[in-house]
């Protein structure tokens, strides 16, 4: 059925897939449906490396995957082409694509634009789409998105470092909304300083709180003072009035716990298999609160990205060619990046 | 300097003390301070027994516990003097006190009436007073508190089913509040149907939500439902806005965030050693809140014990005499009670 409905799918397009578990990426070409009457077609011009594409190319992950994988779902690029009931979008906008390309649109979550909290929202790359075709990510040169799913992109955010904030972006933004660490006088610590943290430190501050970075790498203490604004690195017992903890592999949270005042928040958004060690007496006599977030919705993700062009936000990239993925794969496994690579999909992708 | 100072309190008072790690009580005589003009002096009509009181009793906790320990803190009585300054009590007045008798009075907490996540907080029992001399708690003829620490006992709630509610009652009411597990529609799911289980049933039923008891023991479903007005015994996955759980034994607490909604809020009132474990996929995915919290502020508890007059609401009580304390912790300690022991102090207690 799957099969049969894929090959409906006219439209011809090219991008970078991983074909096994090495998760190393190489030319594919695919298909792309044709443009539907509430869809949008994106010429792709950046799309950001999350470590989630590292993870699932490689299939690290608690998540079955299926090659060939095309990952990316940082993605920016302009429409090029409208389906006939679209509202939203014209030719030529900039447009953005996140971390999901559809859900059921009918539920609770998605009835108050919470749609990263659907259970049948797919995923924009390793999912599975309406018409039974799988879905292929950003590390290609287009995509169609019901338009729904599509984000406009403000003039005065440069596309190639506004690519991060559909994904990392999004991410740290949607907790401190969410959680109430948004407002001024609160104090935030941000655990890890990568592509998501050294975000969280930029919207901490436009939104007038004081934000410390908690790291075990003290090199990075100067860049995350001069370059990023963050007040403080290190923080003392009992000071702080949230935590955003952005680090992906397992690490213990009893020390940020402790850290917290009473009715402090520490939100975790790396996911591990090992379940998390969390002291109870803490959560009891201080309040505390152990929690977690996925994203956001789609009305929180445009507002976020309005809210990084007025307060000109957006992340420290390093923009690579499409060629130089599988070495910057390879850097971001150990950490070495400042703080996100970014391909240039429209000047760098050559199809075969 | 401590023992000085304790030489000064000239009040006699009688109680029943652990004397060791045995945790059996036994009569005891010791002094109360006189009182001071911002203290009520409060004749102990009833005290409630609660689970902590066999814990201290028995050392069993990670708490540096001074014998003799006279334990209790879900104190009734009837004021019988007041210091000079004091505004809210006069004498013949219905009075409670419960976990805390004292806290700094000048921080962030006891400003805003968070007198139990005071650092300073001093305990009703096994605590330092700020003379430097110990508290005693309930078990005992009376008791010597700052009128600031004092509830007032509206005439309708009934005394010996009342004590229960300061400290069993505010431990379920305050997280209900704070969480907003309180806005009729809502379905929060209790765990254990003990001492503060039975009080969230209720209070759940009082604001209009729909209540679930989630037990281990089958044989308490026709109760929960005829005498507490639960609404169902067992849940199923992912239907539950939050849940209050007040197991004080250490259990896997995964189950319970299955049974959340998206969003939704389990609250842990029970201490054990052990960390928990929690898996951060429910967390991630569903941005689903673990957390505690202990007892409440004393605007809070005061509103707690008139919110539970006006519909109400109290502690289904086993009364029992003084000399059945020690029997009565051995049934505690199997779980065998409906639903709170409360001791008959007024009428039960003789001096030696």
């Amino acid at each position: 059925m799957a099969a049969e409905k894929k090959t409906r799918h006219q439209n011809k397009a090219f991008g970078w897939a991983a074909r096994d578990t090495s998760g190393i990426l190489s030319p594919f070409n695919f298909t792309r449906r044709a443009t539907e009457e509430s869809d949008v077609r994106i010429k792709i011009l950046y799309c950001g490396i999350c470590h989630t594409d590292l993870h699932m190319s490689k299939s690290v992950i608690d998540f079955p995957i299926t090659y060939p994988l095309v990952p990316g779902h940082e993605i920016v690029g302009e429409v090029i082409e409208t389906g006939a009931n679209v509202k939203k979008f014209n030719a030529g906008d900039r447009a953005g694509v996140g971390c999901f390309v559809r859900s059921c649109g009918d539920c609770d979550q998605c009835n108050e634009s919470l749609e990263s909290y659907c259970n049948r929202a797919v995923m924009t790359y390793n999912g599975t789409d309406h018409d039974g075709s799988p879905t292929y990510g950003g590390y290609s040169d287009t995509i169609v998105v019901h338009e729904r799913y599509v984000f406009l992109i403000p003039d005065r955010l440069p596309l190639h470092s506004a690519a991060p904030l559909l994904c990392a972006g999004i991410t740290v933004y949607s907790p401190m909304r969410y959680f109430g660490l948004d407002r001024p006088g609160l104090h935030v610590g941000v655990v890890g300083l990568g592509g998501l943290g050294h975000v969280a430190v930029k919207f901490a501050k436009a939104m007038g709180m004081s934000a410390t970075v908690i790291s075990t790498s003290p090199h990075k203490q100067k860049e995350a003072i001069e370059l990023l604004g963050a007040d403080r690195f290190l923080e003392a017992i009992g000071s702080l009035d949230g935590i955003i903890d952005t680090v992906s592999a397992y690490h213990p949270i009893a020390p940020s716990l402790g850290l917290l005042k009473a009715h402090g928040k520490l939100v975790v958004l790396g996911a591990s298999k090992e379940p998390l060690q969390v002291p109870s007496i803490p959560l009891l006599l201080g309040r505390k609160i152990v929690s977690g977030s996925a994203a956001g919705g789609m009305k929180e993700t445009q507002e976020m990205i309005n809210f990084a062009a007025e307060h000109n936000i957006s992340a420290e990239v390093e923009v690579i060619p499409m060629s130089y993925v599988n070495t910057a794969m390879e850097r971001l496994a150990k950490g070495d990046v400042k703080y996100r690579f970014v391909i240039d999909v429209g000047s760098s992708l050559k199809a075969d």
